[in-house]
């Protein structure tokens, strides 16, 4: 399960956070760091934070967009401080880890955003899952090192938990789960077809966007569902170009 | 439970993992800082990362001992980072909170040695059970304010599952979900669309029309996202007759 989860960090401004991560990381057996927009990394204070975790380090991938680090990504959790406008499937770090070990994906993305401003709301709305380390109220924001570690730490012990429960082989389903990239495909071209037959105002698309988004994020989306829901899309288009 | 436990720092070389570890504690709701013969206290870096948390800073115990920092303490943990040649009685952070939890104790310590060598033999034989942290083999050795982390999260979601299990009045998800019945309409009216449009075969209709049940039943859709989804279909049938 550990090496099938990926850790994302957002624009991280301080490199020593980079370097905690990655020492909380490798503590807890995770390896995959990706780094979205760093403001400053490699860096020495990342190195010397990490205090041997060096390897995370080296293997980072670097990234222009969150979109692009998730990409291949079936099943993406989003940290929030804070419960946000729109309703979310929201869970705090353990039901976090449960799903995880519950889910048939094999490519999961932990996301964590800026150290003062966290996940912009068009970046939580490309998470399938919110993810609320449960904190006094009026002291709330953790270190962001702190909270890779939390959630790591939630991540090993289920992976314990799971390795001891004698890997009572569940049979797989068989229908391969659809990518996030894969599911935001479907999403703009419902967008499209949305605004063609007037439903989807351009101008102000935002919460009806945005529930499409937690919809088609939270059914957990097949490949042969995108298809079939893209195929209805496209004969629409066809329908209304005076198609046969 | 969480104004009874005491987090005892033994002997810390570096001001910044006090600032860390007090931050963490605020965040989780701990207050009680007891420190052991800190080598540099107080001190600019601690202040620096604690980050707002200068109250616990403030309010630190210092000791010269660890006898004297748990002296009236009924039940006392130490971090372990191996097993020791002593056996021990020996637990997770995750039994660490339920000991807690169901302990009579009303003043309880949480013991972290030092950054390079932890506790004492002689230091760990002062404790009822010793922590472990679960971590990767060959990588161990957490950065202390991580591990005040791990712990500190771990009384707080103690402490939060005690406090549901006393008033026990789930407030229920807002959304209320669409019944079977206006499931089963959004799939009548799908199915309408999609023949109008020629993406389904009226003849041949199952296996596509029981992937759609399928996929809308899984989701347990909200009346919102079925209200949507059926504006979006009566948009479609506008336009195809030519509707504005």
């Amino acid at each position: 399960m550990l090496n099938q989860i990926r850790i994302v960090l957002v624009n991280t401004s301080h490199p020593g956070n980079i370097g905690a991560a990655a020492r909380a990381m490798k503590n807890m057996g995770l390896t995959q760091l990706y780094l979205v927009e760093p403001v400053e990394f490699p860096h020495k204070n990342a190195t010397i934070r990490a205090s041997g975790a060096d390897d995370i380090l080296a293997g980072a991938v670097q990234c222009d967009t969150l979109a692009q680090a998730i990409a291949e990504c079936e099943l993406v959790f989003g940290t929030s401080a804070r419960s946000r406008s729109l309703p979310w499937p929201l869970c705090n770090p353990r039901e976090c880890a449960q799903q995880i070990t519950r889910s048939p994906a094999s490519r999961i993305a932990l996301v964590f955003g800026r150290e003062r401003t966290g996940l912009t709301n068009e970046e939580l709305a490309m998470c399938h899952y919110h993810v609320h380390i449960p904190t006094q109220e009026h002291f709330s924001s953790l270190n962001l090192g702190a909270a890779v570690q939390v959630l790591s730490y939630e991540m090993r012990m289920a992976s314990l938990a799971s390795n001891a429960a004698d890997n009572s082989s569940e049979p797989a389903d068989d229908e391969p789960l659809a990518s996030a990239g894969e599911v935001n495909g479907l999403i703009e071209h419902l967008t499209t077809t949305m605004t063609d037959v007037d439903f989807l105002d351009p101008n102000h698309p935002k919460l009806l966007v945005q529930r499409l988004q937690r919809l088609f994020n939270r059914v957990l989306l097949e490949q042969k569902e995108v298809n079939i829901l893209r195929g209805f899309l496209s004969a629409i288009t066809r329908k209304l170009q005076g198609g046969a």
